[in-house]
């Protein structure tokens, strides 16, 4: 019995999510259809993270176990040819590929075996409309503070109980303290001269919409709504009310799943 | 009676191209629904150009004539807010906009009374392939030679015989003689550093796929497999299979049209 680690990209607009669901076009559902062509067997992926409509991956991971005689590199080649459906397909086609294939231990589990996880969450700050990125930024039309919001991350960074960053409708946990190890504010420019801001957060794990409220809670920091001097008190209130509002998803990206616990803390 | 001039801009993306068709999600269609709604009243649009499904366009222009109450300004707001689908809508939703909504004379007709129109062709060259990007750019990952693709453009720019460069299928046009104004290469980066040619290309008409068709002969120098000295012996040919390839519509924008001669000329 075969075990495969795939790390896959994704543009999650024209997806329902990663979760298979019957009759939606899902991450899962169309890796799953596609594996299966190619592995000539039904195939069930165990996926890390269950990424949101909308949310995209830099480095989605997904393990699926199976008896099926195509070489671990000819599977990756041949589930991306049936993927990227022909040279200058529009739309939909061409929007998730896998990045690498390996074969792992029988016993391990990509999301079991996850130690932590990397986001990434852009912003587009300019006041124009800007269409061509609307599927893949939030727009924030205001000048944001990015020193602000650098004070407001120092604050969240580190082991904390993140209750006031949940939201309702997750999968119960059974605690909700996580340790924040990285939470960088990096400016740039898009092609066109806009500014943005890529938030990018390590952690070693995140509860239901986490990083979406984190990234609302600075905005509102970048915009003068609220002061960075307020996180601690929202920490420590635990009110998912006194936190910011939830960011939506198209500026959303899993950027890396960790499984070394030393890779994820930097050491 | 009035007679409105509209600019607009559209991701093409997921638009069967601009003309209205039964059952499909065009621009013209999706526009006349909208200013239906708004004007209260049944809506005809001229576009000034047939964009091509995938096709995009930052300054397309249309009228349309009607005896409505709403004034200018505000149909173009209460149109543009139907069109944005709510604030973090995700997809179709916010992939067209009105830009701009003026009165003009009653005699004045969008396509008619056109001079001329740019357009630009996006190519992003790298060799990794940028899902993220594939709607809006064309990806060539080999190395393009700008230096020789300005100087194949040298021979492109003026007046001549584009019969080479017209694919079949578009209207039947009384002569095939065009002036191209301008036709420039421009390099720039993405937000992530990867290089990009933008071909901006200004002329008093275009022949069916004549800009993409254009760009694939460009793009066909830059590789190396065409001389840029090989140009004019193509359009005196006047012969489809001597110039490069189409180049697929989704690296196209229709960029601005013309309605005043000394404008396009650039005098």
């Amino acid at each position: 019995m075969k075990n495969i680690l795939l790390t896959i990209e994704y543009d999650g607009t024209l997806f329902s999510g990663w979760q298979r669901q019957p009759e939606k076009r899902t991450v899962q559902g169309e890796l799953e259809r596609v594996l299966g062509i190619v592995c000539r067997c039904p195939v069930q992926l165990n996926g890390t993270s269950r990424t949101d409509a909308g949310v995209h991956a830099l480095g989605q991971r997904a393990s699926f176990k199976g008896d099926f005689g195509i070489p671990t590199d000819r599977l990756m080649l041949a589930a991306n040819n049936i993927l990227a459906g022909g040279m200058n397909a529009v739309g939909k086609a061409g929007d998730l590929r896998i990045l690498s294939a390996e074969e792992v231990p029988e016993d391990f589990h990509a999301r079991f075996d996850a130690k932590g996880k990397k986001y990434v969450y852009k912003i587009l700050n300019c006041q124009e409309t800007q269409i061509f990125r609307r599927n893949q930024y939030y727009q924030v039309r205001k000048e944001l503070n990015a020193d602000a919001m650098r004070r407001a991350a120092g604050y969240i960074t580190g082991t904390h109980d993140f209750k006031c960053f949940q939201s309702a409708g997750g999968q119960e946990k059974k605690t909700t303290v996580r340790t924040v190890y990285e939470l960088n504010i990096i400016e740039g420019k898009t092609e066109a001269g806009q500014r943005t801001l890529s938030i990018e957060i390590k952690g070693d794990g995140f509860l239901y919409n986490m990083v979406r409220i984190i990234t609302g809670t600075l905005v509102e920091v970048g915009l003068g709504k609220l002061s960075p001097e307020a996180l601690p008190d929202i920490l420590k209130s635990g009110q998912r009310q006194k936190a910011g509002h939830t960011a939506p998803p198209q500026g959303l990206y899993l950027s890396k799943v960790y499984y070394d616990l030393e890779d994820l803390a930097g050491l």
